[in-house]
């Protein structure tokens, strides 16, 4: 048989290769070295390379999405080169970024059409009055009433004392000509809220600033927003500082509960969000009298700290939240760092485990903008799903544990430097490549890197379906300590901390609790409401851990339902740019109210299907093998 | 001739008396004496006795309404004994009582038709809430205003930040059955304000109180509401605290616009009130905390400086206050020791002197419920004037000036004890006889004194229509001073201060240009309407002043217009009434703002018609007699 040649864009001149030689043998015998951290296995998608033209035929396109193989890309550990081929190597960084972020949607766009002079959540209107006369002697008041009414259409206005005395003074220093800062309030032709009343020369260029915040469990983002042009001008995001009282939302509320323990944790995510306002302020150049809103999503319990409203009966049975839908508020009631009359507005949430975050985040999902079949998540401490479509919205959160934050692990930690957050195991040797943020020496493992790790121990057999660890293999890795067996993954010479970085059979079960936890929330959410789960059109994956889930380990480990790469999506945070885009736009904030009323909510602990579902989710992937025909797939093209 | 008898009530033997002889004639020969301060010139009405049975001629009825003449009242100086007569001599303080207050509105009755379940303002509900359970997760907001909704009918409620946090605990604390306070809002349907959520075992027997109260410029009045059964259980009046620093309006205004002037006012003013708060609460056994509401009431300047609202601009031509329309506010921002949470409903005003005591006035005195023509007047330092029917109001305000109050006059005082409050002057000595508040020896002469000494002076000539003093008299008490031509009203050695109580030329001025600011204030609002003011068909006199005011003497000084007797009805602090009646029903409040809304008014000093008619009414009683012809004929009979 003939041979063919290759030609690799990083060397000069073309290589002469046999028929049915694989890319990475060709390239291994150039001297090119393309990493394969699955052990070329095409599992891992590590050494996608490009085919610029000639013939290849792809064994396995595990890795890549049908929009990937269109691109050109195969694997190189599985492509036999057929023809004279030529072939670009992308830097590992480039393909990291693809397998990871392609699907990341723009965090913060202006809505599309959106026309600052429309549906604002927040208005600035200039008033020319003409000055009262013995002729004319209404009030004050009711002088600046008639004209907002003239002007800005606005037939009620309230205001509170304080407001209503200074507004004299400020009428005859600017000589009438005002420029009145208003909230229009939540709904149509009802009251607005004065926020602010200048003299027309003060508020010349002066900018009109909001805030959207996100309050996580463990981050907390601050986007800054210039409300006129809808243009976002700084994002922040920091530690909520209450973790140093508990990292999830229960040993919050129980510290919250103690004595002072509210007030301690209210203060706490005051700094954190004060803190981020401050940085925004002064990179941004504005003052803090110049942010007159502010939209809050995060979780009930969240929310409920934030506000200084007591969480306890979250906790317990039947766990209720003392309310889902607030008001508007005085900022300067809220404390948060901005103008004092400017208003704050707390999203609603529909439940105690679905709170403002996940309504927020189905309206900047668009999950109601098709009559496609969508399931939303957002998993973190808890994970909350929502199904639904344009007609219909069922909810339920499940209660994963802390395994996905990294906590309750032997060797966890947060997504935070030196963190092992992508695993990629060689199936002949079992020996392990790691991922680790910031590029440094292993602190430990992330949940990103859990699900990572744990999906290739099954891929590559360390772990059988009941994820028991097979101690029979020959590897010094696959070790027998006090507490069972274990996988040592990074040895402690090699690590920061100079231990042993392991996963134990005690993580393996806490990672498979929380997985078929969420799995068995999918389900219950699918049969309640007769839909098949293979049928759902797509899955819009929100909140800030989503970010590092690998989609491939995730569906390996049964964690997510197993369907093709161009259903999901990555949105990023979604809970803050839904408190954004309720920020901007008066019918996006009805919308957000209008999908927390109409959602219906399932309290899994109150479901009879629950625990069954969840006990067939207790394996790798599943029991119904049949749910997940490309691990089965990858399982027995991997062995 | 032959001669008849004459029994009087008082004697055990009847008495012989000839034809023609006056009663007081045969009275005096049985030694019966019967007052006659006027000297018997039936003026002063004091000599009135019943005639039970018999022939009389009455040869005058000046002080007698046709309603006494029917009840066979007749006036002893002026009636002749015409056959066998049998006469009651009522005591003394009746017929003061008679005089002054037969008219007198009671002040404090539950409305007629008052049902305490409708048209309240503040309702407390009790609601048994069903617990919520896995099946009913309704959080707990939710779960309240549903309940709310099904037993009061109330769809919206609004609640502040700290209210909402205290709503959890109450709810589990009460095992789901709590009362529920709120007000119901000025709108019919409109959003209702939480005031307090108790447990239904705390709330059992605990009154619900209300506050109506009237800010005068003298005088703060509290009235102590059970705001269930609508009773009043407690009335207080004290100085207004604020007067240290100033006696009226203008002067008050000029003091809060330095420095921290406005806050030492609302100080003061807040004082006075908590004061008679504190007092009512402790009489009454009532807690602060049971107080939710108060309606206030009260002229603008009151209302601004109670409310901290910088009143500068009603001093300053053109005269135009910052608010008159004021929202509902909450206790604690506003001061009252009342509950924090509590609403207080400053009731609307017209215009800058033409306040919410007007507008609740007109209410109170039910000017608006006949198509009658009605002038309803509140004279104090400043003199409003509503002239109207059910189908239009008219108002103005004249400022007359502290004379009324008894300030700026050489001898002038505060209708307190010690205060000559009536005066009669015999025709034939000039020698006077004084009634003096608390029946001690005067101090000075207060308001409604000079009215009647001015008028009694008028009507013996010792004044001419001009307001000079004839010092022709053969009297010691007309004498010429420094100052001027005076009258010694009472001699030192019979006073309090030992010092003569005099009027002066320059008194007598100032009461011409008060009296005469108020009537020119008639002429303006009729003529301006087309109502001849003759056809007026009722005159209500509401305010504390009115109170003092002797009618006939008003009219002979050509202070009210001269109709007869039974047209004019004193109202008592028809402000305070107002108040009232806006605390307990919706309906009255929203007949103040409609009475607010629909008034117009007429700034006297921008009315080109004002002036003439006030340099017209400079005269005792008028340059046009015509407009008074009892006046005239009783300077005719009496001369």
């Amino acid at each position: 048989m003939p041979g063919h040649t290759v030609q690799f864009d990083t060397l000069a001149e073309p290589l002469m290769v046999s028929a049915g030689e694989l890319v990475v043998e060709a390239a291994s015998r150039a001297g090119l070295e393309i990493q394969q951290p699955c052990g070329g296995q095409g599992r891992c998608g590590r050494c996608a390379v490009r085919i610029e033209s000639g013939r290849v035929r792809r064994r396995s396109t595990l890795r890549l999405s049908q929009a990937d193989v269109d691109a050109g890309y195969a694997l190189a550990c599985q492509t036999v080169l057929e023809g004279d081929v030529s072939i670009i190597v992308p830097p590992p960084e480039r393909i990291q970024r693809r397998l990871t972020t392609d699907h990341v949607a723009p965090d913060a766009v202006v809505p599309e059409g959106y026309d600052p002079g429309q549906a604002q959540t927040v208005r600035r209107v200039l008033l020319n009055l003409s000055p009262p006369s013995m002729d004319d002697q209404t009030d004050d008041w009711g002088r600046l009433g008639a004209a907002l009414r003239r002007v800005a259409g606005v037939d009620r206005l309230d205001a509170s004392l304080e407001q209503i005395r200074q507004l004299g003074p400020v009428l005859r220093s600017s000589d009438w000509e005002i420029a009145l800062t208003f909230d229009a309030g939540r709904e149509k032709d009802g009251t607005a809220h004065l926020i602010r009343a200048q003299t027309a020369v003060d508020a010349e260029d002066e900018p009109l600033c909001g805030l959207a915040i996100d309050i996580g469990t463990t981050t907390v983002t601050v986007w800054l927003i210039d409300l006129v042009t809808g243009q976002v001008m700084h994002q922040a995001s920091e530690y909520n500082q209450q973790i140093t009282r508990g990292e999830d939302v229960i040993s919050r509320i129980i510290y919250g509960s103690k004595g002072t323990g509210g007030d301690e944790l209210r203060g706490l995510v005051l700094e954190s969000i004060n803190g981020l306002v401050e940085t925004a302020c002064r990179r941004s150049g504005v003052d803090h009298e110049e942010i007159v809103k502010a939209t809050i999503s995060g979780n009930s319990t969240m929310m409920h700290l934030l506000l200084g409203i007591p969480p306890e009966s979250i906790r317990l049975e039947p766990f209720i939240a003392p309310i889902n839908h607030l008001p508007l508020l005085r900022a300067g009631d809220v404390g948060i760092a901005m103008n004092a009359d400017g208003v704050v507005d707390p999203l609603p949430g529909v439940a105690s485990y679905v709170g403002a975050d996940i309504t927020a985040g189905v309206l900047a999902a668009g999950l109601r903008a098709t009559p496609d079949t969508t399931l939303f998540i957002d998993v973190g401490t808890n994970g909350e799903i929502v199904l639904g479509s344009s007609e219909w919205l069922v909810t339920c959160a499940c209660s994963a544990g802390p395994a996905f934050e990294g906590a309750g692990i032997q060797s966890g930690m947060r997504a935070d430097k030196g963190a092992i957050e992508e695993v990629w195991i060689d199936g002949n040797t079992f020996e392990p490549t790691c991922r680790v943020i910031g590029n440094a020496p292993p602190r430990g493992i992330c949940g990103s890197g859990l699900i990572s790790l744990v999906a290739e121990m099954f891929l590559t057999g360390i772990l059988d379906k009941g994820g028991h660890i097979d101690e029979t293999l020959d590897t010094p890795r696959v070790r027998r300590s006090p507490r069972g067996a274990e996988f040592v993954v990074t040895w402690a010479g090699e690590t920061e901390i100079g231990e042993d970085i392991v996963i134990t059979r005690v993580d393996i079960d806490n990672l498979l609790r929380a997985k078929a936890a969420i799995y068995a929330g999918f389900n219950v959410l699918a049969d309640g409401v007769g839909v098949e789960l293979e049928s759902v059109e797509r899955v819009l994956i929100g909140g800030s851990f989503g970010k590092y889930i690998n989609v491939e380990k995730a569906i390996d480990i049964g964690l997510l339902p197993d369907l093709p790469w161009e259903r999901f999506e990555y949105l990023g945070n979604t809970s803050v740019r839904g408190a954004y885009l309720a920020l901007l736009d008066r019918e996006s904030r009805a919308e957000i109210a209008g999908i927390a009323s109409s959602m219906t909510y399932i309290e899994l602990s109150a479901d009879n299907t629950f625990y069954e579902a969840f006990t067939s989710a207790m394996f790798l992937p599943h029991t119904d093998l049949s749910r997940f025909p490309t691990v089965a797939a990858a399982t027995t093209n991997g062995g």
